[in-house]
Parts: C-alpha cells; sequence; structure tokens
C-alpha cells in the first residue's frame, strides 16, 4: 500500500482541537503527505475539507487518521469499511482500545508506516436489520455491537434467540448485547462477557440483568444468524441501538437479524503494536 | 392480635380467579371470619368491598390475604405498611418469594395463624424522594428497591452515591439499585447482588452494568441515607422506578434520596416456614 | 465411514451397569455389528475386550460407543483422539454435556448413525507441558480443561500469562483454568467463564477468584502458544490438573505451556442433534 | 481511654523496618508515651518488648500501633480482641483496608487520638470450631474469614451448609468462604460477594466457584450459627483457613460450625477518617 494522501478526522464537531490537528497536519505535509480534513471535524477548524471533492472517497485518501476517542473511531471506522480505506486513532490524552496511540508517539507510528512496518487488522462489522412481516424496517452497521434494551421501563423484557433458526433460548433481561471482538472490551463486558481477542471470528452474545442466572454469555460462530424475536415489553417499545446510538425503536412484533457484515473494516497496527498492553492499562491490570 | 376480619386481595384486575376467591372466602367463613375484597380485586368479582366502608382500614381487617404473585403482594404491602395490618401471600401456581403459599396449603396455613402458632417479620420498606433544589419533586415508597435506569438511550449515564452525606462513589452506568433485604432476590440478584435473609437491617445498592468492573454491589446500614446526586444523561431523562413501575422522569439536575420508610411492613409467617425452602425451589438449588 | 465394529466403553469399573452394557450389546449386534468391550469397563462384565487382541485400536473398531457420564467421555477421547476413532456417549440416566443420549434414544440414534445420517463434530483438545528449564518433565492431553491451582494453600498464587511470547497479564488468584470450548460449560463456566460454541477455534483462559476485579476471562485463538510462567506459590506445590484429574505438581520454577493438541476427537452427530437443547436442559434455561 | 503506653507491633520478622519503627518510636515518645514493642516485631530490632514482662497486655499498653500490611493486622487484632485494647494499622507504602494510615500521616493521626478526637470500630471476629461426634478437634478465630476449600485436588467438593439448625443448601463447589464484613473485601470479594460496610451486623457465605450458577454469595445475621456439613472430598482432605492460614485438614466427618466470637476487636478511627476513601481507592474507583 503507498500512502500518499491522509484523511484526518477529527473529534465530532469539537472546536478546541484545531491546534492538535494544525500540528498532525504539519508533521503530516513534512512526510510529503497530503491532507484532507474528513466529515467529523469541526467546520471551525481550517483546511481542504474531503467534503469539497466529489470523487470516491477511496480515491481521496489511502488512510484515515482519527484524532478523538473510540466513540469517533467507530463512527469514522463504519463509514470507511465499505472503502476499504484503513484507519488508525490517536487519542486525546485518554487511551482508547480503538484510539490507543499518543499523540506524541504520532511521529513514531507514522514513520513506521510509512516505512511499511506495519500490519492491517480486519476487524469484523455487524449488520443488524429489523425485519416486519416480509419488509425490512432498518438496516445498520456497527463495530462494537448491536444491543436490545428496554427502554422506559421499569419491568424486564423477553425475548428469544435464535441462531441459524434454531431455538437458542428464552430469555428475561434488561436486554441483550450482540458484539463483536472489537466490542467485547465496551458494553458486553460490562454485562459479564469475556474479553475476546480482537481478530478472532466470533460473536458474543450477552444477556443484561438476566432474570434467571444461569444466563451467561455465549460465544457464537461470526457466521451464526442470530436472531431476536418473539418480543415481549411490559410497557413501551424497547429500543435498538448500534455502536450505543439508538438506531431504532421496536414495538415487539419485529424480528431483529444481526450478522456479519459483508464489510469489514481494517485497522492499522505498526508491527510492535501490543494490544494486551492496551488492556492492561484500560483495565488497570498495572497495578 | 385477634382475627375476626380478613382482606382478600385478589390478582390486580384479574376476572378469572373468582373460583379461588370464592373458595377462599368459603374456608375463612368456615372459620367465622368476616371477609371483605380488598381493592386490587377485580370488581367483576362477587362480595362486600372494603371500598364499600369510610372508616380506616385498621378498623375494618385485621389480616390480608393475598392470591396472586409477588407484584400484587408488593402493591398490597405498599399500601397496608401505614395500617400496620400483617399480610400473607398464595401463589396461583407459581411459587413467590413473598407468595410462598400454595392455595392447597392455606387450609393447614390458616389453622396455624387461628391457633397463634405464627410470628410477624418486620420488612422493611424504602423511602425514595426526588428534590430539585428546596423541593421535593417525588415521593414514593417500595418494598422491593428503588431503581434509577437510563431510560431511552444506548449510552451510560452517571452519577454520585453519597452515603450520609459522604461521597461513596462515583459511577459510569446502565443504573442502579437501591434493594431492601425482601428485594434482594429480585431486581438486585440479576445485576449481581448477594441474596440478604429478609429480616436484616441492611439495604443493598447495585449498579447495573458498571463501566468499572470493581463497582461491585455494597450493603449498607439501613438507616443509612443513600442519595443519588450529580447526575449526567447522555440523551434522554432516566428513569427512577420503585418495585419495577416507572415513578417519574429525572433530569439530571435532580437529587434523589432514599432511606428506610418510617412504616415496616408485617408479614405473617407460620412457625413451621422455612425461608430457605423458598430459596432452594425459586433459584433451583434442589436439582 | 462404514461401522462394522464398536468398542462399547463402559463407565470406569461399575460393576452395575452390566444389564445396561448386555442391553446394549444386543441391540448393536441385532444390527449386525460386532462388538469388543473397551478397557474402561468392568472386567466383571462379560464379553470380549478390546484388550484381548494385539491391533491397533483402529483396525479393531469403527466407532466407540461410551456407556457413563461425561468423566467416562473425556476419559474415552482423550485415548481415541490419536487413533482417530468417533465417539458418541450414551448417559445412564443423567443427561450430560458430551454424553448427552438417552439409553432408551440409542435404537433411533443408532439406525441414523447406520444409514449415515450424521456428521462429525472435530473437538479441540489441549496438550499441555511442563517445562524445568531445558527439560519437558510432563506432557498430557485434555478434553475440557487444563487448570493450576493452589493445592494446600488459603493465599493465592501469583503467576504471570504469556500469549505467543508475549506478556499477557500478572494474576493473583486461585489459580488459572485454560478451557477448550467443549470445557466451557464445565469448570470455567463455574469461575465465571462464557459458554461457548463446541466447534469455535477457540480457547478460553478463566482466572480463578482472581483478587484483581478486572482480571476477566480472556478468549484467544486456539493456535495460541499459553505460557503460565514467573509463578510463586505462598506455602506448598500448587497442581496441574487435566481434566478435574491432578496430573503433577508445580514448585514454581515450572513455565507450563498449554497449547492446541495435534490430534482432534472426532464426536458423532447424529443430524437432528442439537447442542442448544442439551444447552437449554443442563443449565435449567426450560423453566 | 487515657493513652500513655503503647505496643508497637512491626510487620511479622521484618528486619528492614528498624528505621520507621524508630520513627515511631521517637515520634511516640515526644508524645510523653511509653513505648513497648510487641511480638510481631523482628528481634533483630532494639528495644524494650512487651515479652520481657510478665503482667497481662491490658496492664502494659492503652493501645496499639501496628505497623505493616494489612496480614500483619489480621495477626495481633486477633491476639488483641481478648484484651480489649484498640488498635490503628500503619502502612509501609502500600495503603491496606486495615493498616490504612500512611507513615508520613502518623504524626497528624496520633495527636487527633491524643485529643480524643477518634472513635472506637468495633470489629466482629469469627470462632470456627470443628466437630467430630461429641469432640471439638480445633477451634480458632479470625478476623477476615474461614474457608473451606478442596485441597490438593483437581474436582470440587461437596457439602451441605445449615443456618441455625436449618437446611440451606447443598453445594458443589471449589469450597465455600464464610467472611466478616472486614473480610468482605478480601477473600470473599474476589468469589463474588459483596462489599459490605465494616461495622454491619451481618456475615456473607460465598461459595467459590459454585457448579451451579445461581448458588450466589448469601448475608446472614452475625448471631446466626453456620455449619458446614456433610462434606464429600472426592481425593484427599480438604482445607479450613482462618484469615488464610490453614488451620486444619478436613476428612468429610467433621462438621464445622462458624458464628460470632465472644470477643469483638477495637479499631480506633480518627473522627475525620473515611472507610469510602480507602474503598474508592484500594479498588481503582478513582480513574
Amino acid at each position: 500500500m503507498k500512502i500518499s494522501k491522509v484523511g484526518l478526522f477529527g473529534k465530532f464537531n469539537d472546536d478546541n482541537i484545531g491546534d492538535t490537528v494544525a500540528e498532525i497536519r504539519q508533521l503530516l505535509q513534512h512526510n510529503n503527505l497530503k491532507v484532507l480534513l474528513g466529515g467529523t471535524t469541526s467546520t471551525a477548524i481550517d483546511g481542504e475539507r474531503l467534503d469539497d471533492h466529489k470523487q470516491p472517497l477511496a480515491e481521496l485518501i489511502d488512510l484515515a487518521i482519527v484524532v478523538g476517542g473510540d466513540g469517533t473511531m467507530l463512527s469514522v471506522a463504519r463509514n470507511l469499511a465499505k472503502h476499504n480505506i484503513p484507519a488508525i486513532g490517536i487519542n486525546l490524552g485518554r487511551l482508547g482500545f480503538l484510539a490507543d496511540i499518543a499523540v506524541h508517539d504520532l511521529g513514531a507510528s507514522l514513520r513506521a508506516i510509512l516505512r511499511g512496518d506495519y500490519h492491517i487488522e480486519q476487524r469484523t462489522l455487524l449488520t443488524t436489520e429489523v425485519g416486519l412481516q416480509n419488509e425490512i424496517r432498518y438496516r445498520g452497521d456497527s463495530v462494537n455491537d448491536a444491543a436490545i434494551s428496554k427502554g422506559n421501563s421499569g419491568r424486564l423484557i423477553e425475548f428469544e434467540i435464535r441462531v441459524n433458526g434454531q431455538f437458542l433460548s428464552h430469555i428475561r433481561s434488561d436486554g441483550v448485547i450482540i458484539a463483536t471482538p472489537t466490542g467485547s472490551t465496551a458494553y458486553s463486558l460490562s454485562a459479564g462477557g469475556p474479553i475476546i481477542y480482537p481478530t478472532l471470528p466470533v460473536f458474543i452474545v450477552s444477556p443484561i440483568c438476566p432474570h434467571t442466572l444461569s444466563n451467561r454469555p455465549i460465544v457464537l460462530d461470526h457466521n451464526a444468524h442470530i436472531e431476536i424475536a418473539s418480543m415481549v415489553f411490559a410497557e413501551t417499545p424497547a429500543n435498538l441501538s448500534l455502536d450505543g446510538v439508538i438506531a431504532c425503536k421496536l414495538h415487539g412484533d419485529e424480528v431483529v437479524r444481526v450478522r456479519k457484515a459483508a464489510e469489514t473494516w481494517s485497522m492499522i497496527r505498526i508491527n510492535q503494536h501490543n494490544h494486551f498492553e492496551t488492556l492492561r492499562s484500560k483495565l488497570g491490570w498495572n497495578e
């Protein structure tokens, strides 16, 4: 992969990171890279923007540098996946699972990338569809997870989980999270799910506060077609969230189908990168 | 305690339990007890009703017999607490933690009660107040728990827990449950809380899917004044639920104060009653 | 696969299952199958035995039928793996995860197998080696798990986990379990590990009662080389157990290496078999 | 309480803390306190020792200052309980739940104590007896917990828990921990138990890796008589540990009885002490 044009994606609409963006742009230009600002970057920050161009993204940039936290990274990753553009995440002070490069390490990381001392990690995305009878009411992709949760209700919800058409279980709980390995250290972890090495070909289905104490997280093949159906909500609609953003309301008669997305997203990893170091630091294992 | 008048509280608005109610009434009348139907009982079921009388409840009945599940029992218990009338719970087939007497055992239980072979368990109630500046916007009691949960949001909420004015912790989670020992086997258990013997003078504070994995359930003195404050909700209002029913919306600038209610409620226990037997059966320990 | 000779492996040294063994043998012979009794079968039970023959096992039998519980199945599976002989498990009344066919269903299952209505599930085995300096002190295989546990000590042990030579974490705990997907529903589940679909290419590393609450189970690639090293035991030697049987004592200066075994074992699954049904039944999800 | 004589208990047999001990002694003597070295202090450290005197401890010292970690504190506390001498814990750099005063804060804490600006927290101890038929084979006290664990075995153990003579549950697990509130942040926490405010009148019974997933920690009255009986150990004896030290071997036919000790131990708390601060720091809630 030859890298000559870089998209610089700033933290969503954040006006205060202008200096950091300027500093990174300067560093990139010093390395003879053309820089275009990505759509998440606040328009208050000066610079030529991707949006000024009509061409497909893949013709405009070879690499995306995301400057923000894991949230910005998730949002950019979902968009880049279909263009097959690799991304790298720079954090603004607080280490992220995805934005795991400190600003002051960007120079060294960039040199490593430019000399080819990197590899690409293909990360799985989820495609979630909400079907009602024969119609598809909603379709969306997510990097971390798809979650169904009870919404404005004090009571638990009920639903069935089916895997490749087979009945897995009937659950009464606050909801359920279907997570990729990337998402295993996000919401699913809080719900009791395991940590999963990011490139493994699996999904994890984690019930949220299940009534039956033996309803434990289940690791399934990432080729599995997972369905949440026969939903019963006591009081009000439930919510489907993708990567922590509500995607649509559920009324109970829908079927929510979750499967591996057609596209993956490409995370650039310089070869000395160590995922375990991030784990130790984020989860406080070093003390 | 002399028992001569009994309030019979049927499952909330359920028309189908007329035969069971009739059968129980007959049994009670055979034992020379006067029977009045309580407010939860469907008006489609015949009989003299408590609502037909103007006197205070404590003059009308000496004992409440609740025929339903734990939900009906919770609702009746909240109301009886201030009148100091003891209650006993009959289930309609499915054993409850509170409604733990089978219909076919009612005769024996009743004889035991009438011959004085029982004791009264005082169960703690919670009083929850929602304060905004110097005003109290909401006040309500609950038997099991008070829960703050994130509502229609895909993101976690943030809040502080204070105990007797002292800062305990800052939590990022889906919410938090403050439960009585009675409620320890309900929602709190699903959230990872311990089982608490029902008459112990403690509360349990269980975070729901906390982001920080060491935010574990905490058992506090039931005289503690617990405050949830400095709440931050990403998208939409959060909910305060009492015993699984939404009591009010929270916007973030309120302080939610939870403490022991002034009244307790009295649960009649025939002396041969065994709480551990209910635990084993409900939690599947017998297999 | 043509099946004409069957090894019948009875519950280890159990004299009381003679009738069941006789009944099954009769059924097999009715189907024109030659039957040889496997080594686990009590010698008090009559019949021609595999041990009476000198040939390699693969020449003597095409299929192993194990009559016992999961324990017997584990033991037979370890032995059959190197001979590539598929096995099927019949339970003696109590459903197992491996011995999941009831005696009274054996006839139907057998007919399905004989007409080819089955598939073979390849299940991963673990090979565990205990190295001391350049020497290998112990090597053994297991179907469910390899566990290091503290032995006769009231204190926790310390150790490092390394994956493919990289440092993963330093743990202080009662021990650690490395489990296959098959073993995910055994000891690892009790230690808080997830349920893993049996054929997935992963291992799970579950710490036992870790001191640091964020030391959660981790799912790794089944090609990973996992090392437990830098072990510190306060008082007494620790134990390495394979499938719940102590394999050797550890003194702390060893390195325990766990990786996928060269052989897998073959589990026969009639096509209508449903793993989820076993999960639901074993974990009490049906109630 | 008038304080004029202080026992100084150093970390068990540690020769390297001579300087710290000397420094603390000097501080105490400056405040006109007589100092005697307690039995845990290494004899390589100079000074008049408690062991040089024949009188009962209560006549020799008014206060114990423990310089070490929680382990030293546990050991001193068990001994002081019967003499009713209050203790305070100074840590050697690493904050403890009990040894929660930094050396450099000792001056301020001491002044607070000398001017009466403190209160005494009564902490419950456990008395554990091992009975065999009508004989008591072992009796010992503990501050944190009594634990039964499986010893040199790869298999789980079985036992019954009885409370005040009533059957609570039959458990199959790696063992069980009965903990005081003080011990709730030690071993029990690792096994999934809740955090309990230190002065509450309860015990917690936490199974260790229970086979049945609904066997959750149970909080009981501290006046409860807890019995572990009908023990079945597959291979080898199990262990009874008190505060992490093996007290005796168990062969299965014993009954282990755990109850509140006759004595409590007195922990001195300067009034500005904040238990929650220690919790936050020890459990990493501050980040």
